[in-house]
């Protein structure tokens, strides 16, 4: 008789045969608004299995590539450098594995822990990120370890020119302004993204997805739907044009069950991990 | 002081002077993710009055037509068989008064018991199905009968060359593999339907509308949620152009009122089904 | 020690120094299908906090504009008659400081109360409404003071050539009969918006704008949400239209917050609200 | 093939053969806090299948007595008056048939229809109020009919000695000082109702019962959910008490489905008239 | 790195090494009112680490036992046949190894497949039944395996003074007369369990807990919400006192999530189970 | 034309005048299960004004007593140091003041900020603590400042003898081994809590109730339902024998609206601070 593991849908190889290995990072200590992100990966892993393995976008089935499902880190919610340093500690033994980590946030703040031990692999790491807001204060409220400024501590490892940020419609003016000085922002949509992945070829990539880059009519389960954002469709598209880089880490974040309570939400989210999993191998 | 009838706004002519008779078939017994679908036409009949009877793009209204609202079928939830069958007789009866069936599902497998029924009337009968899946299993867990192999079942009676199938973006690999060879499948959208609609004028149609071909932006009150389907305009538009056809029997199948907690989805499946009524009238 | 004040975000200037006014009027007495749109001033209020103060769209920011909020008006529910006289008065009030009304509904019925202040003021004032619905009955089960009549009532009062429909997609067939000989009535969109932005020039225009002209994927917490609304992008560019005019009067109204468990909506009204208020000053 | 009549369950007696008639008056215009016992009578009907017709607490059977049930009320929101004088019609019409109301509402103002029709057949009449609250205000905001006042209204009606309060623990002080002189009023249970019973045999006796005397453990599914209240058991007993008098009409009141997401309220109002009716015949 | 195991709070021992073997069995294809017990075990899994691995009741700890959580049986939602055959066969290895069966349905219909397996081994075995339901009837719908009566088919095979029922409170008269001749049935409450307990030492028993014996105010969350059920305290000590017994298999069913949105009858569920799985070691 | 000041009802002294202080601390950083609390106080305001001021329980009404209500304090998500601070710095300039301090939470390490203030000005306080759990782990994930943790830290600061601990039911047995040697821990209900009280006469008292004490059928709206509490009766009850002591600060804590869709827990919420507020008066 086996014991009980739960992974995301068709997403059972071992840690050995596997290229990539995903794993949830239930952390949302910081969020300021609507917390609840918390319960992503865990409701992202339960759902999966009204999906089927098999994308019609691609022509390609989960049950043809590896992916290991480590399932989630134990954080500590009243220590945020304490959680930072269990992503990292967690995403580097992934890396020395030579497998590529993908992780299932949480909110935004996650990225940083794999981030941290990606860029220690890939020191020339840049980042594509998709998103409704900046994420480039330089504190919120004091903290200066907060899914707002997530981006920003990430710039201040990286400087200019590495940072290439899409879909974004919400922000203080003076980190738009900051934007304009020191990373590529798109505003509202992805136009400018085929020239930026052209750009990139070769290079190693971290893209870091944040749900709500999406219309809240496609996606409300998130703490801080924003509208005007991109479609589905975009979404997918966008994600396959990004696909064709050197992807050295993934995560997706910023879904929170809580506001879902049709559903519609954490099954899009599993529809885009499925599709980003198969695209990028 | 008169009893409690309870109709689809507007649906209140007699049975003998009605050319259409609706009825709900409350069942989801073989549901395999996220059940509820059993609840669907009493929602639709009472969230009906938060619509007008007017339609302002048809320029009809229902008081000028004649439906009969023979309520809900009592069907057992442990016997698929008996409910089947249950389906079946009720469709024939309406049939052997010629008049045609309107039924309000309940899961997709509902439409087998309906179709029985037709096919014995209309033996020539083709079947346009709009559906998020491709419903062509063999078999699901053992089970032949299920709201996964509908379409499947269908097959097994009407052979190659009677199924059209359109919205379909899910399934097994083998489903679509199937339908290369045995149906009409337009994946994600609706292209190409003015063509087969143009083949198939004159021949009895029977229409199975699956709700959850729309994307989830519109619909998310349904089991299984895909995303990327196609919009309310487009849909009311595929549906106005296939009521040019002779539709012998309609179902509307897969509202789950339990995750349509804004009532957002029921109000949409109650006007899709007020627009089909006047359009096939 | 402070006492609480609480305000939309960003709209905390004193009454003196505002050349804006921003009140709630929480009643929805005569709402026939589902009430709840007494709730959407507080829920709009304590959700703004989750918006930035500044737009993307527009380069400006609240802080830099002068709104003072006045807070929800005490209406009586048992006595429409006393609840639109209050809402007349505080209207008054404000007109008679020269600053601009701006309310935040409650049902559509709220409109009339503010509107027969502003008429005093402007005796040619017309009438912008963005809507899904007609509200151009004479009565509602009896009631001439009701959501489904506001517009007409208004009508009563300013006769043909003043009111401007748009998005219209629900009402009796009397209704749009009642339109085409007395208003400009605009079906499903927005067409035709900027001819009659572009005639109203210089003239005085309440607008209001009822939020379920939105679809309901982008706006599902409403009452009697109806499929087949614009966008938020559609609505945002018809607003930035409209503003370009002389705006004495606006209201917003029909946020239903317990049909919004995602707070997507409540979201979406408060942008739309804080893109307004900054559009007209 | 017959039309869909919906009734409580085991109430499908033929009007003639009634003893008892069952109506909703689905109004809930002045309710002040939270609306929603609109809904009450249509969710009643519907969930009271979940129940049996057979009570083990009194060895009855819903079958074996004759109760017919008309369905709800249209009434009128935007009008008090109007609603009030459509319940107050409805209730004298079956009372001129010799059979005995028994309404389901709505919020507690409904009440005030129904006892007008039955004080003027029985000038001498009783009542019995079951509830968390006075209801004896002289005004709310300014409304002399509002839910909060219905009480008071009947007073006006009957005077001194005629009205039994039990259960009682929210109002104003100015209401519990009324009640101290002109109704017999018990604070927190039913202590006395025995006695009051043994007072009353003989006598007409109008039972009006707010829901929300039970706690909001048993019973949370109601506008103002007032803790400190009477179990299920009590309720029950205090009912089958009641029942030893000349039940001259009935009403239960204030169930609010939308604050039920359980259905846990609307299945004990279910089985509470399910006993009320049981014991009354 | 190690896979994602998923279990009970402290149910972590091998299957070796176990005493008990807990499982879930997700079904709940006969359900005819609402469904949504196949969410049990997964809610119960993932809330069980609200609670703590101790018990200031027994002074027992979790961690002090030896438990191996199986996870949940795969089970035909469409072949009600194929589904009991599954859960028997899984209940008969568990057997075949000397460990005792710990079922989470599901509807109260798996205990029949489970109870099979026991039978076998145990031919002797009594069963005490804690519900609100009779679950005696002979079909239900045409249905002889149903939720409705799954006792009766217990009976029809260990026949009288082998059942013995408490706390019912719901059923048809037939059911209540059945149960005076063949079965030992307390109404309401647990009265005379301390006899029972007494007359069964030595005994082999099967213990069926259907939730739902539970009053609604501490146990919403279940399909069919009987209102005058036992207390937590209650049904706890009637647990420490049925686990004096010589208990050969158990389960625990009826739990639905869905109409559990405080997670209050989840967190209750995981108590008993920890309760249980404590004083039967 | 005022300003929008929001209070609890009745609250509505000026600082001055006012004998006791209000405030809302909406944290929950640490919240390891489910968060949410930081919505309580906002939540208590709003629905307080569903209360009546006037006690039946107590004849008295907040009319009568001066209360100043101050808002909810900004507190940093992702800086529990800074959040605890500021809690400290706001205590502390009410007791400046000679005022008393009444917090309403947040998760219970907010309790921490306010006792440190308390604690300086009262070196000799004592704690009374109504709760479901002991909170007495010395770290919880690596956290020291958690809500695992608050009564421990407490007691690092006040050694053996001061804390009161009642109806506490969950805990790991370490916890309890540690309230043996260094608490008064009263498990599961409140008996000798009127010993406890005359032992603290004319000590100052600082009162500390998370209102997870209450069974979960009087209040399922938090984040952790521990079934096996208090009713409200008992609750209530005991709050007025602790009322006779010098109370010098009060918190009330872990309401979590999310989960508490009925709005029951928090009306139950608002009537506890209206008796506690009168009782200390």
């Amino acid at each position: 008789m086996q014991a009980n593991i739960e992974t995301f849908i068709g997403c059972d190889a071992s840690f050995e045969e596997a290229q990539t290995v995903l794993f949830g990072a239930p952390f949302d200590s910081t969020t300021s608004f609507r917390p609840g992100t918390r319960f992503a990966s865990k409701a992202i892993r339960g759902d999966s299995f009204g999906l089927e393995t098999y994308s019609p976008y691609q022509d390609k089935d989960l049950t043809e590539i590896a992916v290991f499902d480590a399932g989630d880190l134990e954080l500590s919610f009243g220590r945020v450098d304490l959680a930072l340093a269990g992503i990292k500690a967690h995403t580097a033994d992934i890396l020395a594995a030579d497998k590529r980590p993908f992780m299932i946030g949480g909110e935004h703040l996650v990225t940083l822990g794999a981030f941290d031990a990606v860029l220690e692999k890939y020191p020339d790491v840049h980042v594509i990120q998709l998103d409704a807001h900046t994420d480039l204060r330089q504190d919120y409220l004091g903290a200066e370890l907060s899914h707002a400024t997530v981006l920003r501590r990430i710039w201040d490892r990286v400087g200019d020119g590495r940072i290439f940020q899409f879909g974004i419609r919400s922000g203080e003016r003076a980190e738009f302004q900051f934007a304009q000085e020191h990373t590529h922002l798109q505003k509202f949509n992805f136009d400018g993204l085929a020239e930026v992945v052209a750009q990139l070829k070769g290079k190693p990539v971290y893209l870091t997805l944040d749900l709500d880059v999406l219309d809240p009519s496609a996606f409300p389960g998130t703490g801080t739907p924003e509208a005007g954002g991109v479609s589905f469709e975009t979404l997918l598209a966008g994600l396959l044009t990004i696909s064709e880089l050197t992807i050295v880490g993934v995560d997706v974040n910023e879904l929170s069950p809580q506001y879902d309570l049709s559903g519609a939400s954490t099954a899009l989210a599993c529809k885009i991990i499925r599709e980003l999993l198969l695209a990028i191998h």
